[in-house]
């Protein structure tokens, strides 16, 4: 019988990048529910869509009906799951992708590889940032094997970190350039094309912005560390769909190369790539539409002597960035 | 009377990317030389382009022609820089921009903000790699301020750090993807566009590339501290001729965002773009065709409690990032 066979699985959002990327990971990891309901704005009511559960209609958002699912899948605004996600989870249990709820004490971020443990019996669940599951996967080897004395990541994020407007902006300017056209920007600050905008959410009152600071808060929460020395410079580039990571750690105990290699190659939710001799790494080109996070470049960074680490990250913002997490949260409240 | 108005100036490899900013730099600095000479292969002999300074006819390289030049300015390759230089030497003062001398203990290697004392007498000077010229110009007033303790470099390096057969790849790239072709890759070890390569000139034994030594290397040499722990991952991005990096820096005293903002506005080389209320910060957009380095996003970095600062930078990599600073020494020299 397959995974969640009695269940009855809901999207809330299922029209946007994640909301479409959360039917095929539930397919992907192999679910096969009772029933898959879609749900969006009043808009897309009606509309026939292709999945990989064959066609299905979308519905329009009503609390009573998702309460009706088992599972509630939420990929929409935080303003939205503040608004919905406490009262459906009365009744259904509800992974949500927004930042709504991350910050809250009383209710758990997870991120399966790291802590399952947090899940348990909870009804409402925060599924993290995308930068920060893509970071915290490779971390947390690390983190086992040597102690992270502190962490400095810059970020290289796709257009998709902005949903399907600003992949869709990304290549309305890229074809507009194309044809030496102006490029114009809305979803973003400036045009993204050919350019590099060091600006990701609202700027907070220490010069980080939001983005960066997620990475610190989240972080922090999935690892039970509260005090953890972490910071991030969250940029835009070009990209479509896979979020790259340069990391720098200093380690408690002593890292080699080889050491941290092992480490992460016994990790879940990693495939090491990281034979140079071949100009294998983690690119957004290998990256997108994978699973696993890849993680190779790794470097003992003489800068912290022999407990320093230097590694590079690439992996789908849609699928562990957001869609896969939350549909792995779901799987570990099956079990 | 214009500067160096009884000299006569050559470029070898003027043809080329770096060799066609030269004479844009030399006119820009306000250069009235009594000759400019342009020299190239063979292959573009008796071609007549336009420059600032009229119509000039490219001339094949010859040792003897290039040593009738008072200054001659060198965009070629390491190997050719290595043939040559030397020889030309002996008559001409030359400024190299190939990575072929930056390492000899008996040639200077110059950032005229930083060191122009290591230039006087030299008859060969080495010109730095430009993502070590970008991040140096802002590290060292917050050298000279604070002390550095470490710094950690991320760089989004630009299709021009290939040359013109970077940024040619580049568009040629954007443009097949545009019509639904598919993109190739020669120049690159992989498609550029849509893409992020962690992977810039060879990998050495240590796991670095040599993109990312020469910055720890260079750094040194230039800041006359040859123990300075500084690291770099550098990555090729979709952006054509602006190389932006993040800079991580734990100082020897410690250092406030008012503090480090102050250091820079007061040195040289460099514009501080960091109004995050207007959304102003350095981006490849901005710092295209600009002498000067931009620096931003200044932020105290709590992972080295008040001694930790983070900055992002963005420089023409073709100007401070190689012709600029190369024209830059050859004013030096004629003070």
């Amino acid at each position: 019988m397959g995974k969640a066979a009695n269940k009855c699985i809901g999207i809330i959002g299922a029209t946007g990048a994640v909301g479409m990327e959360m039917v095929g990971a539930l397919y992907g990891l192999g679910f096969a529910p009772k029933a898959v309901r879609l749900f969006a704005s009043a808009r897309s009511a009606g509309k026939q869509i292709p999945t990989p559960f064959g066609e299905l209609t979308i519905e329009e958002f009503s609390v009573s009906a998702a309460q009706e699912c088992d599972i509630v899948l939420m990929a929409v605004s935080g303003g939205f799951a503040t608004e919905h996600a406490e009262t459906i989870a009365q009744k259904s249990v509800v992974i949500d992708n927004s930042s709504a709820f991350r910050y809250r004490d009383d209710i758990p971020l997870v991120i399966p590889e790291i802590n399952p443990q947090a899940a348990v019996g909870a009804s409402l669940i925060a599924n993290p940032n995308c930068t920060t599951a893509i970071a915290a996967v490779a971390l947390w080897p690390l983190h086992q094997a040597f102690g992270i004395k502190r962490a400095i990541i810059s970020t290289y994020q796709a257009a998709s970190g902005a949903g399907s407007p600003g992949m869709d902006e990304l290549e309305t300017g890229i074809r507009a350039w194309s044809r030496g056209d102006d490029i114009q920007a809305s979803t973003f600050q400036h045009p993204l094309p050919f350019n590099v905008i060091p600006h990701i959410d609202s700027f907070q009152a220490n010069g980080y912005t939001r983005e960066e600071m997620k990475v610190t808060w989240e972080t922090r929460k999935i690892f039970g560390l509260p005090e953890l020395p972490i910071s991030c410079t969250a940029v835009r580039i070009p990209t479509l769909r896979a979020h790259a990571e340069t990391i720098t750690i200093e380690t408690l105990s002593p890292v080699t190369t080889a050491s941290a290699r092992a480490a992460l190659e016994n990790a879940p939710g990693i495939e090491v790539v990281d034979d140079t001799s071949a100009n294998f790494y983690p690119m957004p080109l290998t990256a997108t539409g994978k699973y696993d996070v890849e993680v190779g470049r790794i470097r003992q960074n003489p800068v912290f002597g022999n407990h320093g680490l230097d590694i590079f990250v690439c992996g789908d913002q849609l699928l562990k960035g957001a869609a896969l997490n939350a549909v792995q949260i779901a799987e570990l409240l099956l079990d």
